[in-house]
């Protein structure tokens, strides 16, 4: 059994190598650029957790691992280019720093070289590894689809802002850790489970995503707080506020919303706490990551073997940067 | 044996019908409409075709079909962004219709859709057949970038620009006969030459398009000719004068790119036949149509069954409009 830094170091091994052809370089070097950027690699290495869940590692896990870490960097570029995005880890983004023709260029042929490592598999699950993945790839393109739909909406319902964060963020976490149970030979009892553990589990990380942009420690966060409350992004607390508001709050927040004063966020914040949206998200999050911990407990699979997975819960929803 | 028509009329049949979800409508009714638009399908066509070379039908040869009419299709959606460009078979693009941001999320769930009709494939074929289309795929986004990458350049030299349209144009001709062949069981020495035949072809297809917007018929061409030479853009004809043009004749083709008189179509024309470049790229185009014969001639299978090729490369090549 490995623990989530020992597969995340295999991984990284595995993964950090050149996937790009050299030429055309003002095609390949941008997406070599990306990559070079780094990132948490979380999702992969999830697919090797979900697969070591049930056996020792398939060798076809790891490029399967690469074809989620491959297309989750292919939505970034995209992403990055709907939401003018200038930077991402720091770094310029793909678009500012080559163009916008060859971020989506790079983008389309990320896509591609994912697929590439999909096609490594061997014969027997080739066709049901291909199947979610694609599943879980449209679906993630319908979440940034209805994500960019609701920032035109005036109004987003709780339920439907928690659909769309489950298609834009959850679906693939969930998928990873699927994508290994089949070539561990799960049944379909344990994936269902492993699949709804990783999706209640992205449901909670975005929460606590939401929160800490509002109420993060800003030495721990990394960045000052607030920047969600400054681009008025509705977030589970500012839908959750919007819905729970009374009439004298409502105008409070709708003013602050237009108005972008200079103490907005800190009047914003004060809103969300006379309504209770600090301790209902709290609360919120609690629930999901319950109902992750029951996924998981009623695997069947030897508790020791679980483990890592409950490791992996705490790093991602419990951390507070 | 079924004629290029026969084929035609068949896969329209197959194809015809929904290929995406109904929700989220924002992001659907773009790939739904784009599809609408309609188009020769002369790619899936050419890949039934390839498969009935070596024998009947192969039920797996329609998804494949499918699957590079949408990956063509997903190429044409994201190149119509990066140029651009407001119509297309006389409609708005999906860009200009439905943004650019869903333009481009509908090109990707179009490529992914793509995988989906190959992944229909029975397991016997179908790692080789996504490791050449993938192979194609990854090239054709590597002619489009050249193409962007030549626009910028002040000289593109021939033997380059004839890459990228084997890039951006030829080899999915190319592949789609050969993915078609590969499905019909062909060895490996007919696959090559059926794939060469493609290839040569598409070049062809190619002049003879640069040639017809410069000296096609009006009446047959659909639209008035002239098109690239008013847009400065880089053919065939124009690279070949630039480079054969004498010290005057090059002076009066710059002068005539910069200042774009109203008679400019007329006056690079007359500097094409004074360079003798319609003669040249009727030649050219002779020269690869005949290299592409060579290769179906070279074909181990029964002559009757190569007939609907040569039609096809007659339907192609011969054409006025």
């Amino acid at each position: 059994m490995n623990s989530f830094e020992d597969l995340s170091n295999q991984f990284s091994k595995y993964f950090n190598v050149r996937h790009f052809p050299t030429e055309p370089a003002s095609l390949y070097d941008a997406d070599e650029y990306f990559l070079n950027l780094g990132g948490k690699r979380v999702r992969p290495v999830m697919c090797l957790m979900g697969n070591e869940l049930f056996d020792d590692i398939n060798p076809d896990a790891w490029p399967v691992a690469a074809a989620i870490e491959l297309f989750h960097n292919f939505t970034l570029i995209h992403d990055d280019i709907m939401d003018k995005a200038p930077l991402r880890r720091n770094q310029p983004t793909v678009h500012a720093k080559y163009g916008e023709s060859t971020a989506l260029l790079s983008g389309d042929v990320m896509l591609i070289v994912a697929y590439d490592y999909l096609n490594k598999v061997s014969t027997g699950y080739l066709h049901q590894v291909i199947r979610l993945f694609n599943r879980t790839a449209k679906e993630v393109c319908e979440g940034q689809q209805l994500d960019m739909d609701f920032e035109k909406q005036e109004t987003v319902q709780l339920d439907e802002y928690i659909r769309m964060i489950e298609l834009k963020t959850s679906v693939l976490l969930a998928a990873s850790l699927q994508l290994g149970a089949v070539l561990g030979g799960a049944g379909q009892a344990n994936q269902e489970h492993i699949y709804d553990f990783g999706r209640n589990l992205g449901i909670a990380f975005q929460i606590q995503d939401d929160y800490l942009d509002a109420y993060g420690d800003p030495a721990k966060f990394g960045k000052q707080p607030g920047g969600d409350i400054m681009a008025n992004k509705k977030t589970f607390l500012m839908i959750k506020a919007l819905e729970s508001a009374n009439a004298a709050q409502l105008k409070e927040l709708k003013r602050l919303m237009q108005e972008n004063p200079e103490d907005k966020v800190a009047r914003v914040l004060s809103v969300f706490d006379d309504c209770g949206v600090n301790k209902w998200a709290a609360n919120l999050k609690e629930k999901y990551i319950a109902e992750a911990f029951e996924h998981l407990e009623e695997m069947a699979v030897v508790s020791v073997r679980k483990e890592p997975l409950r490791e992996l819960a705490h790093f991602l929803v419990q951390r507070e940067h």
